[in-house]
């Protein structure tokens, strides 16, 4: 099925030149006819290389300051014409075959990111050279067509490798590319041309597609693709060791980059069902492991890892992957960095099944996203405002301006959280720990409850002192934690439940018009609160 | 601004010929020269309507089975030249203006939706119609476009208006509609080829967006599209009173849709943060409303309330919205219904800020959902499989063959909260109401554990009896009340702990390595399990 068709006469037209002389040749040193014009033709004679200018073909003049170059009865026949049907006709037609066509369109989205005008914008809508690739396209079983010049690489390797012929498959497969060329050109200028009349509209193209093993449930199924056109995106993650990639994996893989990817510290993130469940900053990676684990350490079981630094062997070690007694050993679906030491690496790798991804997290900077409802549309700017101010509103003031960064990295890890969320978080050791979370509560006193819950189990599991001790010890650690609200509290009711815990310093946005009587009763209680004025709502 | 061209000359050449005639006569009426192609002229001819035929123009013949027809120097030309700066060369050309095309395209998705072959694919990829369109378009300053006949009738109002002209504005809508035409055109054409190439890639395009106040919050800009040539849409809510849909509002809106559209009795969903902490479904709309609301008395207040079935008067009085005593008046923020009784609308009017949304939830019908994560997609079958199989595991078996409605009803609720998730439901009075969740948790035995306090508060705030009767109304509740899991049990805890609370009656999908042992533990607790062999996970 190769069918292989012997590149007798190729049309070049291109407005990026590269690498289009060392094309010219090749064709040339296989006796190939090139018709070509304006500055293309120049470029390939000034290498010494015969070329036939366009208007011989076309027997009509360039015309209108270049509107009119390739479109002309001649040239769009030669390319469409069936070369076994319609063999006769074009021959009474004097009509000779084209087959090859180099071309690649006026820049418009060039033009249209330097901010041109829309009168040069309008300049910059190629007709001639659609109209060539589109003929090309259709008429593939005969002519071959190139869009683009990173293409001319393969195109030669072919052409030597067949002595100057392109095999059907080749032709088959730069069809659907050229295709994809002149949509993927309509399509900018569309949504280019709807703004210019007020018009909202929206265009997104994927490729690279591949179909997974299923979707979020065994019944489904799924296919995970890459936006055109996009650098730094999920898609790009390397898979350095493992199984493929599951629906659900890919949720937690990118809920888990979001979480660590504003840390200026060394962060790790454990996530489970799409919320971090254990999240923590500091200095040293192997401790910074241990303590997001500790935020969950039932759920971290089967969950999705992500650091944001190189990761070392003396941190992944914790996981205890080769210890000979199995219950030791700490399980978990993926692990996911910007890097990795060979010997941490190489440890990793005795679990058989772990997913090691790279991927540095603070390459991820979408500044849009969007969210598809049922053949509907939201697209929204991403949260990228921490907070607005941090202004103490109680009387009550534990010195909290020094405290700036542990209530950073309380806002990064709310905003993380699927609301309702509530987060508590602690300083210990410079460490910063998400030491209790609740997330997606319907009613925010339950997320608070939630919240304040893991958090006592997690004391419980980390105090070594006797029993009698530990409620001395909960509520020391208690009065020095943070405990964050995602959106306002509308009742007093999450500020005397958080009291009730040992809680004293509480971070809110504010914005209720009960703001006064919760600022109140935390100046009864205690607590100090800290208005930022951003919500992060989450879902 | 209006720059009236008249339309002196027109090209008319379409696949559809609807309306053709007529409007040629329009044209004809303002002595307007038609050109035109094979099939329309002769249908322009019938209607006894001066045509000329292509050809005369073109200077060329039809050619090759039609593959040429138009592209030619003259019709390029006609359209494409500068009215004032190439004055003299169109005219030493022998160049007349076009001021008007009418073009519709081979029909690709026609023939495609039909499952036409390859061959007959390719042959229906116009080349010359989209040419024609898009230099009408680029030269939109000077000349009109209209690629589809729903335009004829507003194209003949302002000929008439104007006296056989069209206008700059109407020309530069025109034009952008033209763009999004053959981007369209060359879209569907591209994911064809691809396929052909066992490739897989796709595209949508998304239109008539309008700016939200803000996104998920005040910091964030967010915009609202419908997916192109899709019915049945999201987007296609009616609003019928009440301020505009807030980003947040949409996301629930959505979710209490699909939390009521599978249902065949009356059914009503409370949606808090996308979840629904509240779904009734029965005979009596007043009563499952009721009920619905019971689920979370406290989060129901904002909440938005789904229906799947005409809302009536005696439903809505539930609100209390014109009782004096406003600390009665129950809110909420949006409401949305198939269809509202005519006193329905106005009771719930008297909430000024209430949206009130038009929609019938079983319109709601899409077979995949988009995922996009940073620059990558997922696109999944939607879950539309509620159950494979109904198996009771256990040695005990408490007559549940007769159950399947209220586990049927349980299973709609649970894929509709977020993983993990537990739901409560049960059967009252003929009704299926959920008695209490626990949604998106990391753990799962803190689901169980939510979902059993909403259902002990629940059943305490419906309690009418001696304080001392309640242990034993509320045991007897949980008895016949069945818990169902989205996931399977990797251990026995959540059984121990739903035993505990007097839950007798568990449904799971089932598939854990340790399904024996929790089935072990189900038999000593007295417990029924059923599993369903189908897992409801949502993220």
């Amino acid at each position: 099925m190769s069918q292989l068709i012997r590149i007798k006469t190729a049309l070049i037209s291109v407005s990026d030149k590269t690498g289009v002389s060392e094309l010219a040749q090749v064709l040339n040193d296989f006796d190939c006819k090139i018709i070509s014009t304006g500055g293309t033709r120049k470029k390939i004679e000034e290498a010494n290389i015969p070329v036939v200018e366009i208007s011989k073909v076309t027997g009509n003049p360039e015309a209108f300051g270049g509107r009119m170059k390739t479109i002309s009865f001649n040239i769009e026949s030669a390319l469409l014409f069936d070369r076994e049907k319609d063999k006769e006709e074009a021959e009474s037609l004097n009509i000779e075959p084209i087959d090859l066509v180099i071309c690649n369109l006026y820049p418009f989205q060039k033009v249209l990111e330097q901010g041109a005008d829309f009168e040069t914008l309008i300049e910059n809508v190629d007709i001639g050279g659609p109209t060539m690739i589109r003929a090309a396209a259709k008429n593939f079983k005969y002519v071959a067509v190139i869009t683009e010049p990173s293409d001319y690489e393969n195109l030669i390797k072919e052409l030597k490798e067949n002595e100057g012929c392109l095999s059907y498959e080749t032709r088959k497969k730069l069809m659907a590319k050229a295709f994809n060329h002149t949509a993927d050109y309509d399509a900018l200028i569309a949504t280019t041309m709807d703004k210019e009349n007020e018009i909202h509209s929206y265009r997104v193209a994927y490729e690279a597609g591949y179909p997974l093993r299923y979707g979020e449930n065994s019944h489904q199924k799924a296919t995970f693709y890459k936006q055109k056109n996009q650098e730094n995106t999920l898609f790009d993650i390397e898979i350095l060791h493992g199984k493929a990639l599951s629906y659900n994996n890919i949720l937690d893989v990118n809920a888990a980059i979001e979480s660590v990817k504003e840390n200026t510290k060394t962060a790790c993130s454990v996530i489970k069902h799409s919320n971090p469940c254990g999240l923590c900053e500091g200095d040293n990676q192997a401790k910074v492991l241990e303590q997001a684990w500790a935020g969950d350490p039932i759920s971290a079981f089967g969950s999705i890892i992500a650091f944001n630094t190189k990761l070392e062997k003396e941190t992944v070690e914790f996981f205890q992957l080769n210890n000979s007694d199995k219950s030791q050993r700490k399980f978990i679906e993926v692990v996911i960095a910007p890097d990795y030491s060979e010997e941490a690496l190489a440890y990793l790798q005795y679990h058989k099944n772990l997913r090691i991804l790279r991927f540095n997290p603070k390459h991820l900077n979408a500044k849009t996203e969007l969210r598809p409802l049922n053949g509907a549309l939201l697209i929204q700017d991403t949260d990228q405002v921490l907070y607005e101010k941090m202004e103490v509103v109680t009387s009550i003031n534990a010195a909290i301006e020094n405290e700036k960064n542990i209530i950073e990295f309380g806002l990064k890890a709310l905003k993380n959280i699927k609301s309702n969320s509530i987060a508590i978080v602690r300083k210990k050791d410079g460490y910063h720990q998400l030491l209790g979370m609740g997330a997606g509560q319907p009613n925010r006193l339950i997320a608070t409850k939630l919240a304040i819950e893991k958090s006592r189990t997690n004391l419980q599991n980390e105090f070594e002192g006797e029993e009698e001790a530990f409620e001395s010890y909960y509520k020391q650690e208690m009065n020095n934690a943070f405990l964050l609200s995602d959106a306002f509290f509308p009742f007093a009711d999450n500020v005397e439940l958080a009291a009730q815990y040992g809680i004293t310093k509480i971070v809110q946005p504010g914005g209720s018009i009960r703001d006064k009587s919760v600022i109140e009763v935390c100046n009864d209680l205690g607590i100090t609160m800290v208005f930022t004025g951003t919500r992060h709502f989450k879902h």
